[in-house]
């Protein structure tokens, strides 16, 4: 039986509370097996580590490790993807991804769907209301983020 | 005066040939302000540290620590970037990618160019040829890194 979505959330949420608590970008992830079990779980760490490139979804995939194959994961995130971690899920075609919210950032979504990801976006209000605050709190760190000038 | 490709590309290969040396997959890569800088640097290092996130344009970008804006930045790399490095590309908003070899692999070059990137392709053969070598010897290895069952 595939895992529940809010479930899986809920371990996602628990990194994005972890990256905000060390005052970082509060967005996090979890790749998970199809089976429910977890592979890698992490978040944005571009201002605790000075790492532009660890975003939520590049530290859950790096730290499961190599895979033979992504097809039955499912990659579980905090706020909707952008190209560089949408274009992670493409090239490793990841089956699933699951969104807790897509309304403070579309993200690549739609882009996902239109080549054939399943994604399920929850719009969950704990990750709504903890992103909009973070981003009306920090907008420079945001657009940093999120590569606009 | 923005510097010549074909020199910048002399950095990208020099670490792909590191990789090689390492036992790794023989791709390097090279940020360079568009002044001629060079703000970062590093191969791909999926089997040398077990970690799949580690591409040739994602380790030259992180090596570059966080830069205020990339839109004067020059991104090469020995290979065509797929859709993780394209994505990073495009995310980040890189003006320039040039890249030492299509042949083997055209990877996200259309769709970056669709988008706005320039994209300089060298076609440079100790490129073509170390890459095709390598894929020819270690064919499991190259599925693995772009994502093919």
């Amino acid at each position: 039986m595939e895992p529940d979505p809010s479930t899986l959330l809920e371990t996602a949420i628990a990194e994005a509370r972890r990256g905000l608590a060390e005052g970082g970008i509060p967005i996090g992830a979890a790749l998970f097996h199809a089976d429910g079990r977890l592979l890698g779980c992490g978040h944005n760490r571009r201002v605790q580590e000075g790492d532009p490139s660890i975003h939520g979804e590049t530290d859950a995939f790096r730290k499961a490790g190599r895979q033979r194959s992504y097809r039955d994961t499912i990659m579980v995130t905090t706020l909707a993807p952008y190209w560089y971690c949408s274009g992670l899920v493409r090239q490793f075609n990841i089956g699933t991804v699951v969104v807790g919210e897509a309304v403070n950032f579309a993200g690549g979504v739609q882009w996902l769907r239109e080549n054939g990801t399943r994604v399920v976006v929850l719009d969950d209000q704990r990750c709504i209301t903890m992103m909009r605050e973070w981003i009306e709190a920090n907008p420079a760190l945001w657009n940093e983020d999120i590569g606009e000038e």
